[in-house]
């Protein structure tokens, strides 16, 4: 087996990169952590982390660079803004980019990193915060073989599931976005259900019951009308990524002139819960969009 | 346990009623079939079943009816169009009608029959002809307790989840409708996702493989999908079933003035690919609304 990469750096510690960050430390990396807030850093230390102040100190530290934040302008950031990482990595270290990106965004970003002597994955990843802190999230992965022949180990710590999209960075990223297409269609669609449900006085618990073991479910559907059943609204993925995340597919698809009905649906629906003051609540919290009804009350 | 009922009689003898049919059969019901196409009708015979010429015929042999037919219309014509069934079945006999049927359909069917003498039970199933075939489907049922109880070995035979969703008939058919809320909106989601992937240039099988393992993934997208990537629209359930079930959805949302943006959405793709003359083919067919793509063929 080619000689594996051995020290890590991860930079952003939300509710996915802590587990990512956790599966790495159970692997035996070398682990450098570094993020906006201190006293996260602090609680990965504990486990066994080295603490880095910046991005620029963590990257002279460490072979690949994993950046676990929620979208470009973080992922820039972190790379090219004050103390970012990109100047001070050691020639031929690897970036791997996790935040949902624009397809062109990832493209351009391996081009930048490519002329500075540095290696790049695009590698967006799906599964929610349990499963990246089991070390069994999907990365939807792509980069030259060479790259990833010596990630193997790392990325076995991280996912069950590497798919690898092709060569050229932007080919992870596509996937990504056709994949948030769906999650964010289908979370609408649940809310747009459920409320229809409630409107014609069904017991939701029971409409909850039979879709899930029905043809009209789906994995969000099954993961998330329990938050409206519980009348819990705390945020596990926001209302305003799925403000982002379909803003993406749909620029996306405006640059080629491509019709997308349902995701331009949804992508109103998320917008009209932001507006009206849910941007920050648990995505499900779209549901609220919806007039006329009475949600399930918060179990105290 | 309560005296079972066992001679049952079938009207309707499609995808789902063939198979249901055979679950009778294996269960050791005394089968009376009934279709507009005899040599139908002659398979099941040679299986064990038998036939009867007219709804009126059948309905004198049988102490319950399954109707499953397509929709209300025809489950009208069979219980009272020109040899029907409600006027020829004994005092107290039950009908357990299966058409996916607007909700207040169903409200008005059940006091119908009632006044007859007879007993009903809305009883929507849903779980494809594969499930039919083997017995496993799920019904979304109503009616009377002890109209259940004289039905259990007739259930047991024919579905794996008997959902009793109350007493009142229009309570299946309304958990139904918002099932195949999902079921159309999650097609037309699948359709819209696989065409901005061939738009954006991923591998179609890839893709597929990846949005299955994913947060993205529907029941409809993986058993659906499929017949996109071989390029395969004989019908299973055409698009013509869900301009119609979306149109129960919408109908029935716009008598209590209620938004159904999504459904809304998917309900004009189902109608703009049924007005292209795609309506009889296999509901993945909506896929073929979106122009500036190349489908994959059809595998020969």
């Amino acid at each position: 087996m080619t000689e594996q990469i051995k020290r890590v750096g991860i930079i952003g510690l939300g509710a996915m990169g802590m587990g990512i960050a956790r599966s790495l430390l159970r692997g035996g990396f070398e682990v450098h952590a570094c993020d906006v807030r201190p006293e996260v850093v602090q609680q990965l230390v504990a486990d066994g982390a080295r603490a880095a102040a910046t991005p620029a100190e963590l990257a002279g530290q460490v072979e690949a660079l994993l950046i676990v934040v929620v979208n470009a302008a973080q992922t820039d950031q972190v790379l090219f803004g004050e103390h970012g990482a990109a100047a001070h990595l050691a020639p031929g270290a690897i970036v791997i980019a996790s935040a949902t990106v624009a397809p062109e965004y990832a493209e351009t970003l391996g081009t930048k990193l490519l002329a500075m002597g540095l290696r790049f994955i695009d590698a967006p990843i799906s599964g929610g915060a349990a499963k990246a802190a089991s070390g069994e999230m999907s990365v939807m992965a792509a980069g030259a073989p060479d790259t990833f022949a010596v990630c193997a180990t790392l990325f076995d710590a991280i996912c069950a599931k590497l798919y690898r999209l092709g060569e050229q960075p932007g080919q992870g990223s596509k996937v990504k976005m056709i994949n948030q297409l769906l999650a964010g269609v289908h979370i609408a669609a649940a809310a747009e259900a459920m409320a229809l449900g409630l409107r014609a006085g069904c017991d939701p618990d029971a409409l909850y019951e039979v879709i899930s073991n029905s043809a009209g479910s789906s994995w969000m559907f099954q993961n998330r009308v329990p938050h409206i059943l519980a009348g819990d609204y705390r945020p596990l993925s926001a209302v305003n990524i799925f403000v982002k995340d379909l803003g993406i597919v749909l620029d996306y698809a405006k640059k080629s002139v491509f019709p997308l009905p349902l995701s331009a649906t949804a992508h109103q629906m998320f917008m009209q819960a932001s507006a009206a003051g849910f941007g920050g609540e648990d995505d499900s919290a779209v549901v609220k969009v919806f007039p006329g009804i009475t949600l399930p009350a918060a179990k105290v």
